[in-house]
């Protein structure tokens, strides 16, 4: 340790630094038991933003005002105050640094690699838990432009949960055998049908096809039901392409886009959000983010990556994985998710949490239970896999809904809903 | 788990906190591998301001509003996202709770009993880790009335750590004997020389005696050597008592008084502060600290306890431990204590940071290249204990001083200073 006066390394106090224009970035930091903590966070905090730890040619007191990220917070954890309470192994902190917004503005890969850069994953072992953003950058974000009610509004649903279903099988298929399938769930009563994540704008399936194909099927479907599915058209490509298949696919009337937005990059779902030409909602998908949330000393948690960026950057619903499957996530970071899209932030709007992964009826039942109405389930294989079809499939999950919204138990309700019964017989009445 | 969700127990950000008029808290909480740590920390909440979970009468919408705690952050440490990550035993959590400031107002101990009332000992197990207050709050809590420069003008010194001597043996002497021992340090060159903290207003010394007493020893020594050693004496006592002690002693002479201000209580420490008839600087005490910051999972961090809560509640030099001692104290919290003490804080004035506990010419030098020069060094020991005696201890002490501010070894500057010699002699010329 050179230098254990932390006086050396913080310049800000959170009041100041929450109240100032830019981000506060809070993350876990990992260290061997003699390093010196305040230094590494100082470390991060200046590498990060306005340099190296030594004086440079060119850099004044001006510039490091104005440019220069603060540690504003470092509590270990657990919160040791003995020589004799330090562990052999390594020791964890909750670190807040404050970062300038002028050193990024509103874009999202500049600040991403502000959060994430160089320093973080060579001279500091760290995991990024939250970003809060000021009211001024919160607003140059923008967020949704349409959010929760502009996607209740387009599906005429109001006052229970929404029902998204996954095309099943994923790929493999052209164009109007999808819309058949998209025909079948329509029947059934979804309210909005989108492609799986790995049907993008493919040789054997183009987006645009799947457009115009889709949307004919929802005209035929509403002429014998009454009822309309939206189509959610998955638009994942090279940013340059997806931004012109989905002022396309707009153009020829599609209810909503799909990107997946953890493997396009951030930016690209803010491009998405923000151009004029892409005039529906769009719902991000989360495909890729196990890779980055899993790490216990690094990488980004989920509630942030899948709840709180998307929703600053402009996702008007957002997937996320459900607990009650086979992925083994943490109930609370799923809840967590839900929060960061829906809780209040400034004047932006809230995200559509839309849970998914092996949702069938007693699963969809528990996700309303813990999230509550305003939620969209990401259902696949509970609806093409029913045992009648996926038009039963359909009824039985909105049966499902129709029930968790009123508060009555599946069991009760399959007596007399035959949709739900099979369902339930299926795969069972309960989450666990 | 009744509710995982924490929408419906958490209602602001932490930007919205930390800028809103109030105070945030930050503990560490650690709960069972199965418990709801969402609800735990918004029952903390709750608990700490206006109430209970359920609904009661009278308790109307506008209250809560006004009235309620609200949970900001909560990150679990370290960060897990996976049910296969979910240890056997407790799981660790930094939480972050805003209080309204109207639910206190700039009242210490009722702060403290929202900060560690009834919830944090038995619902949750908590250690409070800090402590952030709007900038109203702070204003109303004023801080230190003199601070860094009160003490330095005083001591008529501003370019190097000042030498506080605390008078050995501690207890079991009169007034007149004292005034003895005084004089003897005083002829040493030490700026200030004040009581133990077991010495206080008792019957075989009482403070007033004292102050009488070593002031004409002061006066004395002054006439010999054109020295004067300022006098702090320890007026702990119940505190109405302690009051009009510390206007007493100001009144024939006390150049500062002393608090033992945690087991007299942060509100007599602020009461001291407050009061108009004690124009002199606090010197703020902690023993017994010891008892509420070791903890892993209970108490309070002593950077918060003897740092931050010791400034805001006016003390204007502030004692802890070296951890250059037979005390075990992590060498960060002892400097994160001092930073607290001296960090940019609204307007409130600095606290002089007051290191103390086995402190030798060795680790006094260690201590300066730490914390810097606004320090001031509290010996006993060395200085009664030195081979030559209280006068010769002294002069050692300046000496060490004088050479840490210079950036001199203390073997160099040995050669020509022969106190300074005897005393590493006696007791090393190395910190550890």
């Amino acid at each position: 340790m050179t230098s254990a006066n932390p006086m050396d390394h913080v310049f800000a106090l959170p009041e100041e630094a929450f109240a100032r224009e830019g981000v506060v970035a809070t993350y876990y930091m990992e260290c061997p038991p003699d390093a010196d903590a305040w230094k590494r966070a100082a470390g991060l905090a200046i590498g990060q933003s306005i340099g190296t730890w030594t004086h440079v040619p060119g850099l004044d007191a001006s510039m490091l005002e104005r440019h220069l990220g603060q540690v504003v917070a470092l509590y270990e954890t657990p919160p040791r105050e003995l020589r004799s309470q330090v562990p052999q192994d390594d020791r964890g902190y909750v670190v807040q640094i404050a970062y300038p917004e002028v050193n990024f503005g509103p874009q999202l890969p500049l600040l991403m690699t502000v959060l994430l850069g160089n320093d973080v994953s060579t001279s500091a072992q760290v995991k990024l838990l939250d970003v809060t953003v000021s009211p001024e950058l919160a607003t140059a974000l923008a967020g949704p432009r349409y959010g929760i009610a502009g996607i209740r509004d387009r599906a005429g649903v109001q006052d229970r949960p929404l029902l998204l279903n996954v095309i099943k099988p994923n790929i493999g298929f052209d164009a109007e055998t999808g819309a058949g399938m998209f025909a079948e769930a329509a029947r059934g009563g979804c309210d909005i049908v989108k492609d799986d994540e790995l049907l993008g704008n493919t040789s054997f399936s183009s987006s645009i096809e799947r457009v115009s194909a889709y949307k004919r099927a929802a005209a035929e479907v509403y002429e014998e039901t009454g009822h309309t599915s939206l189509y959610c058209v998955n638009v994942t490509d090279r940013p340059d392409r997806m931004l012109k298949a989905a002022r396309r696919a707009v153009e020829l009337g599609a209810d909503m886009i799909m990107i997946n937005a953890v493997t396009s990059g951030l930016g690209a779902l803010q491009a998405a959000a923000a151009d004029p030409g892409v005039s529906v909602p769009i719902l991000a998908h989360y495909a890729g983010a196990s890779s980055t949330i899993e790490g216990l000393g690094a990488g980004i948690a989920s509630p942030l990556l899948l709840g709180k960026l998307m929703r600053l950057c402009g996702a008007d619903g957002a997937s996320f994985n459900s607990p009650y499957s086979v992925y083994p996530l943490l109930r609370e970071k799923y809840a967590e998710t839900a929060r960061n899209m829906t809780m209040k932030l400034g004047a932006m709007r809230p995200t559509l949490p839309v849970p998914g992964g092996g949702v069938h009826p007693a699963t969809a039942a528990r996700i309303v239970e813990d999230l509550g109405k305003d939620v969209m389930l990401s259902v696949g294989g509970a609806i093409q896999g029913h045992p009648g079809g996926a038009t039963a499939g359909g009824r039985a999950m909105r049966q499902a809904l129709d029930a968790a919204s009123a508060g009555i138990s599946l069991r009760e309700y399959s007596a007399t809903h035959s949709e739900l019964r099979t369902a339930i017989d299926r795969w069972g009445d309960t989450a666990d």
